[in-house]
């Protein structure tokens, strides 16, 4: 059994409103109270029966929202496994605590209530490698560029540019997505540019600063925002500073933005510090030194500033100093107060999205969950859940809300590759990014159905031959987006796992508020599968029938669902 | 069984190094392997037993350090409840892990790794309430000063000042005491000073910035640091922004300084937010205001620069948002690099002291744990050891090394008063703060004896007079910081409990590091109890005999404690 009052644990989530999660063992608990008054026992104690808000493969989360309009807190749970209920509080176990044992949350400092840009929560995302999404302007393409649909190799240029992706926002508008997200943009020989020769240049072969901001302003039209990545963890050889040391050594201005063991710079294999292992090309920026930070958080309000973009995607945001990046938040906030900032962080990332560093971060876990269970069948649901279960009760649901759920990048497989090429699978885990809690994000192409393995196959290029898409499948996409965006529950409403049958392979979520409540089915069986409504836990009264807001069909009691279908039943 | 990588669960303690802990079910696990190796596989994999390091009631916390030249980490733990051997990883238990199922700690950080200032980790700290420690200077007194030893009010005064703490450095030298902590010396209406009216200009009644300049200046040449109390949760009545409020109402630039309900100022009951319950003499400040926020770093920025002070003791903290915290030690560390911050934190502080915001805490858990197990003997050895354990793993090992380990202060009653006088478990309990880890604090006049209840009583003027001085109990703890200060080991070896024994109430813990071990033993009955040495959990190699450093005595296989009795056995 566990709680501290403060974390994941005990957050404010209104000014006058404690959220607070106690931790059991798996099925320890019939029942637990909280039990709350004003510290300077201004108001009367009151209580409060939690709420079982998920469970994990060892951990039941009891979860209250509790209130009070002094916003200073006291508090104790009353734990009832069945046979005995005792108090815990801060200083142990008690059937009768003393005085001072509770849980303390002193007050709710206005400044610490935050949340991630309203617009950011729930919203679509859609990824772009702009090399790769489509070519506009063939006059500003590299020297040897290949042929669009050949197979790419690490080294392949085929052309792709910003004007590509203005040509593609009607495309993209009918898909229905409100976020782009671009890899870097910026001038860097690679075709991914995730070295960095010039930060304050539009690569060449994708547009200038003219081209950067029209691309902006006309999906700020549509009301598509977009997001930039910042590179700040390493820059490219070419980078001038890199550059200045390689040829002045010690005596560089700029030998102490880099950690360099030696008094040359060697390559072969690199005598400095570099983005994972020995990849020379991109040396480690030291963030730490207040040269190289002041002049990264210039870079992140630089761009701000001139082309009005949305926020920032940070790559390998997990291996810079958290103190960088609480610098970097104050700085983008200041330029755009409703920025988003969003790490890439590919493991457990509470450390960064506490309310001070990032709004959100790339949910990898998801990720990896939904292939496990959706593609390559390796976890049946109840393991699916408690995974799900995991990250969720990892983070504040400000937190959850904004998470980028998706479920392949530029850096893994396509899912569709992952899945065989069922493309039924991929309608699942599609269905259910787009269903569920976060903001779902959509790798350029998984909705015409293109394949790929790992980079540099990922990465090929966007299919835009009506011929070659698969329409059935991008339909699909297009009806569950516009599904979403119709329904608030699916974009901000509470989400709760309400079954999971590893038995059936059945995963079912409740999305909800005070007064309505939506249920979202996966069969993820290549059977036919029935679902007893009377089996799910309803946060709210159980409905006597239910509609599939997808087919229109209606069912009460029982719900059948085909093999690998799922339903979004009201 | 519980992990996660980061916070108290995963971090840097050197370049190269992290310490990892896992908690487990208490007993459940009978050895606990964590397997690791770099993220890039730049290195072979490593394995490596942790060490049991605490228990407290519910949960064991197995701990290792691990060490890679490149920092970054992937790692898993073999955990082994005597039946069975399964590996923990951040995606659940597996015989065979799958690939990418390690914990990641990415990377450490240069920035990430960090300490509280080395002189403050393990220092001997006095806490003065200058109103009451002495009487330096009779021209700067108060009207109606009462006699020094009549027993105070709410509304005494005494005529303590600056000048009175000046003279009483050569008493405090040889007590050996190496930090003061002054309660506030602003100008205040009264004689505690937290409604302060002047954040610039030292209380008449207890000196000038001359007398400051002084003291500060004369503790330094003794080589005795000082730290001053900041209130920045609220102010006084008196305070010129309030003033000005109550004068201007709405008008006034500094109406948004406060929340006030209603257009002018009312005090009974106060119409605005205030410190506590309504108490009108204190309004609250409201630090989230940008024109507050700058006021308020600039106080703090200001006595460092003026009197070159050491550091803040930070009233009230845990009511005051954590982005004022984290600019404020930003602040202060920029105007004095190796300054200290404690925060007045009377519950599990650990949000505030994870490197972004404080270095230490008034450790009130510590208090409340040997008042109940020494003073009232409410608990038993077991349980005191149980409660220790819960705020050292806690916290990250260098915060414990700082922690301000008090078991009195001006805001709770004196321990020999809690003790019902009986200075053998005063001896014990300063015994115990004074050789465990942490920062010991010393309410001024409790090593005299001083007793009294709750506030206004604990309060009462230094006793001067020796014939009024307990100099037997003087004597103890003048012994006891000189041993600390001659043993490195009892100021920043590590620290473990190595024995609990609720039935002879005795408790036992060993300082140690990588050469030596110190155990120290405290019989808290009042019957002679035996020790059997072969009982302790003994860090390194176990020694064949042991002498006691307070009385020389030798002993081997068992140590006799008499009632009451403490050793430092080497």
């Amino acid at each position: 059994m566990y709680h501290q009052a403060h974390g994941r644990f005990a957050y404010p989530v209104a000014p006058d409103t404690l959220r607070v999660v106690l931790r059991a063992g798996k099925g320890d608990l019939r029942q637990v109270t909280v039990v709350f008054e004003d510290r300077y026992q201004a108001a009367e104690r009151q209580a409060q029966v939690m709420e079982r808000a998920a469970a994990d493969e060892l951990f039941d989360h009891f979860q209250a929202d509790i209130t009070l309009a002094t916003s200073r807190f006291v508090y104790a749970f009353l734990v009832d496994d069945g046979v005995q209920r005792t108090f815990m509080t801060e200083k142990g176990f008690f059937d009768d605590p003393p005085k001072d044992s509770g849980f303390q949350y002193p007050y709710i400092a206005p400044q610490d209530l935050w949340e991630p840009p309203r617009w950011a929560q729930g919203a679509v995302v859609y990824q772009i490698f702009p090399e790769r999404f489509a070519n506009g302007d063939t006059s500003n393409d590299p020297k040897q560029v290949e042929d669009w649909d050949a197979l790419p190799t690490r080294e392949s240029m085929k052309g792709g540019d910003l004007q590509g992706i203005i040509d593609g926002l009607d495309y993209l508008e009918k898909l229905g997505v409100e976020v782009l997200y671009l890899t870097p943009i910026f001038e860097s020989p690679s075709n991914h540019k995730y070295n960095i020769t010039d930060y304050y240049r539009i690569d060449p072969h994708f547009g200038d600063l003219e081209t950067c901001r029209e691309l902006v302003q006309k999906c700020h039209q549509r009301d598509i925002r977009i997001l930039f990545d910042a590179v700040f963890n390493h820059c490219g050889y070419e980078f001038f500073a890199f550059q200045d040391v390689i040829k002045n050594g010690r005596k560089s201005p700029y030998w102490d933005w880099f950690r360099i063991d030696g008094d040359t710079v060697k390559t072969d294999p690199p005598n400095y510090e570099t983005f994972a292992d020995g990849i020379w090309t991109m040396p480690k920026l030291m963030t730490q030194n207040p040269e190289v930070r002041e002049y990264c958080l210039n870079v992140a309000e630089y761009w701000i500033q001139e082309c009005d973009i949305d926020g920032w995607r940070l790559d390998v945001a997990n291996e810079v100093d958290h103190d960088f990046w609480r610098a970097f938040r104050k700085r983008v906030k200041a330029a755009k107060p409703d920025a988003l900032i969003v790490g890439e962080v590919w493991h457990e990332a509470s450390a960064w999205v506490q309310g001070d560093q990032f709004d959100s971060v790339m949910n990898y876990p998801f990720a990896d969950a939904c292939t496990a269970f959706f593609a390559e069948q390796s976890i049946l649901a109840e393991t699916f859940a408690h995974r799900l279960a995991k990250v969720q009760m990892n983070h504040q649901q400000v937190v959850n809300r904004a998470m980028y759920n998706l479920f392949g990048s530029h850096d893994t497989p396509r899912f569709l590759t992952l899945a065989g090429e069922r493309r039924e699978k991929l309608k699942l885990a599609a269905g259910f990014a787009l269903t569920y809690e976060g903001a779902p994000m959509i790798y350029y192409g998984d909705e015409v159905g293109m394949v790929g393995d790992n980079d540099p196959d990922c990465r090929r290029g966007m299919i835009w031959d009506n011929k070659r898409q698969d329409r059935q499948l991008l339909q699909w996409y297009m009806d569950l987006i516009a599904l979403r965006r119709s329904q608030p529950l699916l974009k901000t409403g509470h989400c709760r796992i309400a079954a999971a049958d590893s038995i059936r392979n059945l995963i079912a979520f409740v999305r909800y508020d005070d007064s309505q409540q939506l249920l979202v089915v996966f069969n993820n069986s290549d059977q036919e599968q029935s679902l007893d409504l009377g089996e799910i836990s309803w946060p709210l009264q159980p409905p006597k029938a239910v509609r599939d807001l997808l087919t229109g069909r209606k069912a009460s009691e029982s719900v059948s669902l085909q093999p690998n279908q799922m339903m979004v039943l009201q």
